[in-house]
């Protein structure tokens, strides 16, 4: 195992009507002017907005909005939101929404106390500080919520780029599963997907012996192959809900994580499949994963083998562990599709003619002269394309 | 799934050589004199504490000593503590041990702020204020290192209770498993225990559809299971060690215990144990655990079943599950035979003429008029008296 810090002090407070408690939790932690940043008009429809403003109010609690974040939350956006934060002297975001919505706010976080501009956190440069967040979560999916890190698109060239620093950690996150009952089943399985590869890019390791992190990832994959189902049958479902929602924060604030070295791949070339066609990110990674694992799969057979027994059921081939390596991401592809998600470019709206840029932009964009993305694999553009191809 | 909080703002620097961080880590979260609380010799003797104490001079940290804690760690020396610090101003409370040590800290670091008696705390008071706790951790067993929970025997009747609130998080806890190498094995097996332990006492729920979390459990003790033996064969596996280390703190920091009602009959049950013996912790609970689980498994035979595929590979016996549910308990108590943990009364060095005792202790103790323990069963004096004797 390799050495490493983790520092996860975000509160969480989970379940039925939790949001009424958002006024005390922003007040526990120091907020006195805040912005509340949302998406589309979901979260004013279904009267959560106002719920929320209400228990603000009750603290006498100060507030701003800004609505308007789309998925792959763009630039655009944060910048408005930064400069509205200046100028009205807010010392607190919360968050209303799914990861997008998560996602902006941090950017806007860091952005408004910082005298450059915000996309330099999204070329590298560490975010050591920012304002604080809270959020009020709607979608169980990108772990967000308890995460250092947050994804912004870039409206010129749309380049999509990550950032990541302490300071990005939420300080309370309300995690009520009711608020994700209303989700339509799309969105409810891209989200499921997202969770399971936030798994799956922590599994994929080149560093050996580490069977509590594994355990704990197969079991969290485990638990969301046996959950997912049941809310795509019944989204009323809460337990499911409750467990999927759980299972995503604990995916992705990197309990699980530690002390390994990590994939990312499939996120690395999804991005650009959201960047270009705006499809779910979700669906980008249902369609990803298997062709980065097939592709990967050569690198540590037994890995794979190892993943498809314990997790996907498959029996172990002792005489040939490939075929069992193989099974399993078979299984994960025919459990995507079970629950709902595409299984290639041409059901995610994506283009084979466009493959050549895809791979040139994961490879060189974000200022990448090498070339390489490395990884569980490492990649060039030729590796690029043809992992792209098997997503075809 | 219950509604729930949860908040565990601990830092943690884990991995070799990482006891030399202590005194920024001290200085990080606002130490400027600390107490440096600590066992027995052997921290003194490895040139553990001098390396400690090194790292807090490079960082102009003043500090004072107070060594002694024994295990199963009595008032009596943290009446001396919370003197110590009041009359030297001490800011920080650092435990430099295992277990024990941190409980005592923490005790500590409660009762130098509070105006009465610090036993309150572990007669239910909830504790909402205590300076703040550091710990360099030598032994995986307790979770203290990550939780809110303190365990202290009280030497007038030899009185073992527990305490709990927000304020005994430590917030930092510097874990290297390379401390942990010179443990005896007697000692190392007691930890592996009580991880195990801890564990089981959350998997034992009467709140259903709690996958995810069910599923976080199992991976850890199967982890528990395969990295155990490693420990005991070589006591210098470092992989082993962190495995078992990370575990340790994940199996008691509640995140996967959160949403569900828990057990704690076998600690109950132990206390008792420990406190009028002054056994290992641990190796009480080796005893303890399959009485307590084969006097509830008609409680919940399903539960057990489970556990006793998912975790112990035994093949559901759908004729007849209680089968499957013994031999799971079976194939737990063998294990920790295996590891060297004593089987029943008479290893343990307990005795069965005491049992009425530990029965009444163990449930009219602490105040408790009821005469009952609650869990996932619930236990009276006669069946506290039935499962003693399921130990002999």
């Amino acid at each position: 195992m390799e050495n490493f810090s983790f520092y996860a002090p975000t509160y969480f407070e989970f379940g039925k009507g939790s949001e009424e408690k958002t006024g005390a939790l922003v007040k526990r932690f120091g907020g006195s002017k805040v912005l509340i940043h949302y998406g589309g008009g979901s979260v004013v429809r279904s009267g959560l907005l106002d719920r929320v403003k209400a228990s603000l109010d009750k603290e006498n609690i100060t507030y701003i909005e800004l609505g308007g974040v789309m998925p792959n939350p763009r630039s655009g956006l944060v910048y408005e939101g930064i400069e509205l934060c200046r100028k009205e002297n807010v010392d607190f975001i919360l968050a209303v929404g799914g990861g997008s919505t998560i996602d902006s706010s941090k950017a806007i976080a860091a952005g408004a106390v910082y005298d450059g501009d915000f996309w330099d956190f999204y070329e590298g440069k560490p975010v050591t500080k920012a304002l604080p967040i809270g959020t009020v979560l709607t979608i169980a999916a990108a772990g967000s919520e308890g995460s250092p890190d947050s994804v912004i698109t870039k409206e010129e060239g749309m380049i999509k780029r990550g950032a990541s620093g302490e300071a990005y950690r939420p300080r309370f996150s309300v995690l009520n599963p009711e608020l994700t009952q209303t989700l339509p089943p799309y969105q409810t399985a891209a989200g499921i997907t997202d969770i399971i590869c936030h798994l799956y890019e922590r599994y994929l390791t080149n560093t050996k012996n580490v069977e509590t992190t594994d355990r704990m990832i197969e079991g969290l994959i485990l638990a969301m192959v046996n959950e997912g189902p049941k809310v795509i049958e019944n989204p009323n479902d809460y337990d499911a809900r409750a467990n999927i929602m759980w299972a995503g924060m604990m995916a992705h604030n990197n309990s699980c994580g530690v002390g390994r070295s990590q994939d990312w791949m499939s996120h690395n070339l999804e991005h650009e499949l959201s960047a270009l066609y705006d499809c779910a990110h979700g669906a980008g990674l249902a369609v990803a994963m298997p062709a980065v694992f097939t592709y990967a799969l050569n690198h540590d057979v037994n890995r794979f083998a190892k993943i498809a027994v314990r997790v996907w059921g498959c029996q172990m081939d002792y005489d040939n562990p490939e075929r069992t390596a193989k099974q399993g991401i078979e299984r994960l592809r025919q459990f995507l599709i079970s629950i709902g998600m595409p299984k290639n470019f041409e059901e995610l709206g994506a283009k084979e003619e466009d493959i050549e840029k895809l791979a040139e932009t994961a490879c060189y964009g974000n200022g990448n002269t090498s070339g390489t993305i490395y990884g569980f694999i490492t990649v060039k553009k030729e590796d690029a394309i043809a992992i792209y191809k098997l997503m075809v």
